[in-house]
């Protein structure tokens, strides 16, 4: 069995560590470290890359500190639309959702949408027939609400201005979209993403989280990646499939590739934020141009780490 | 002023000479001709790569013959839901829509969605509340309803069976995906794609057209692409971007880039289709691997082609 590695974002942005205070620094290590563990057991008991990176995510998501699932953020419209896609490195296998509303795991959507669909991306209502026909586990809008959320989207609303969830002045505010990427025991590589979008985002915009190839990719052959970040840019850029192709194509290393799309070509279109990958020989890396990034890697050759600042 | 070069898609399939009669192939050498004369014109009268494309594919949106703005297919709820997306090459602008309705001509809303708004993908409802704020030109459903369209539908309702638009038995029924890319007299380059996706597909389904990398892509340093095919394949393969990383990765030609993504790469995970391309010298090509394609190409070198057949 080769070597197995888990990594985690639960978000990046303008995390200072002089807006942070201890408790809530600790709930975010905690939650993190919650996350790392569980998809990380599953793979060291063999489990998939796949299973590892959506029990991973399924943490995130039901945990009221990050922007997806429970802790999504509020839309123009008042309500939480929430996306999320997975993709497999073995075969290309991929599903997505976009713009789903009141699904606890969207995470376990996308899944869905991969293997019991001819399609890879569903959207709106359509998904939701498609949730209700799987028998998904649904929530009723109470179980998203959360007070602090709800603030955050008041003190903007009634404007066309949109903020990135984790660029408010108040640290407890910043939560970001959640993702996991993994090389499993088999050197199989998978990535998952999930976001509850922007604070007052238009109604019915995508970001770059359920879109193959922007926010999410998986290629046996490269790495597995999950961005996160101002969508926008990451969408322009192609973002995870870039780092793929210059890996592939131009045979840089998983770092090289990485630190040259993040601080360089999304730079040059202002795209903030960041990614984390992993490659086939269990190389785990997590890179960010924002003020933070709230990430964790574990692997079989020993790494058990949580971050949250630049340094 | 360098070359200018215009290439246009009206979609790809099972398009047999042999089901195919004079009158109606003559009717689509007609309309292709008529979306080439009116991009190119422009191209020749200084316009840019953006008006250019814009501007064919409209040609096309208005033509019954395509599955496109007036020709588009239904889908499973017995209305059409139409995609769009164009690129520009300079900056790597994008705008994109999906799921719209009773929009007359998508691109024109994808360029929108580009030049006046924030975000580079709207769907379903939040998109045509755009539409409707930027006052654009909305039809009533008896401007795309048309009884050949909805036998076509008819047949297969009720049914989970979809159909590629264009893989019916009668060619007068494979009508496609539309695009256009070209080159302006500057180098510039632009590529945008519009459809009504699949006959009977479910509702809320997402293909590759709306997607930037995937159906739809430009890049002044490599290529301006447009696909068309079975969207689920072409996202898993995150096409178009493919071909600029080829060619700025790997330094394959155009030809050569195109050429092995769709007749490798695609075929590999049962991509069936094809895609126009061109580069920021003017040249362009049309490289297919289903039994047709419906295109044309007309540059400053004196190309002026239509094609529908293999051979």
């Amino acid at each position: 069995m080769g070597e197995i590695t888990l990594v985690i974002h639960g978000g990046a942005g303008t995390i200072l560590r002089s807006k942070m205070n201890p408790d809530m620094e600790a709930a975010y290590r905690k939650s993190l470290q919650a996350a790392l563990d569980r998809g990380y057991q599953l793979l060291a008991s063999g489990a998939t890359a796949t299973e590892a990176v959506v029990a991973a995510v399924r943490v995130l998501e039901d945990d009221i500190l990050f922007n997806a699932g429970k802790g999504a953020v509020f839309n123009r419209a008042g309500r939480q639309e929430m996306d999320a896609a997975l993709m497999e490195g073995k075969e290309l296998r991929a599903g997505a959702v976009a713009s789903i509303h009141n699904v606890r795991n969207p995470i376990e959507l996308a899944r869905l949408v991969m293997t019991r669909s001819e399609h890879v991306l569903l959207m709106g209502e359509g998904a939701l027939e498609f949730a209700r026909m799987q028998e998904m586990k649904m929530e009723p809008d109470d179980y998203f609400f959360s007070q602090q959320r709800y603030d955050q989207w008041k003190k903007l609303q009634g404007t066309h201005q949109t903020a990135m969830d984790h660029n408010d002045e108040d640290p407890a505010k910043k939560m970001g979209t959640v993702g996991a990427v993994a090389c499993d025991g088999n050197g199989n590589l998978a990535a998952a993403t999930s976001t509850g979008g922007m604070t007052n985002k238009a109604f019915g915009r995508i970001g770059d989280t359920p879109l193959i190839g922007a926010g999410t990719y998986a290629n046996n052959k490269t790495c597995a990646i999950s961005c996160t970040g101002h969508g926008e840019p990451f969408i322009r850029a192609v973002t995870a499939y870039d780092v793929s192709c210059l890996m592939e194509y131009r045979g840089l290393s998983l770092k090289e590739a990485m630190h040259f799309v993040v601080h360089d070509k999304l730079l040059k279109i202002e795209g903030e934020g960041g990614m984390i990958g992993v490659d086939a020989q269990g190389n785990g890396e997590m890179i960010f141009n924002s003020e933070g990034m709230y990430r964790g890697i574990k692997s079989s050759r020993g790494q058990n780490e949580i971050g949250i600042y630049r340094s």
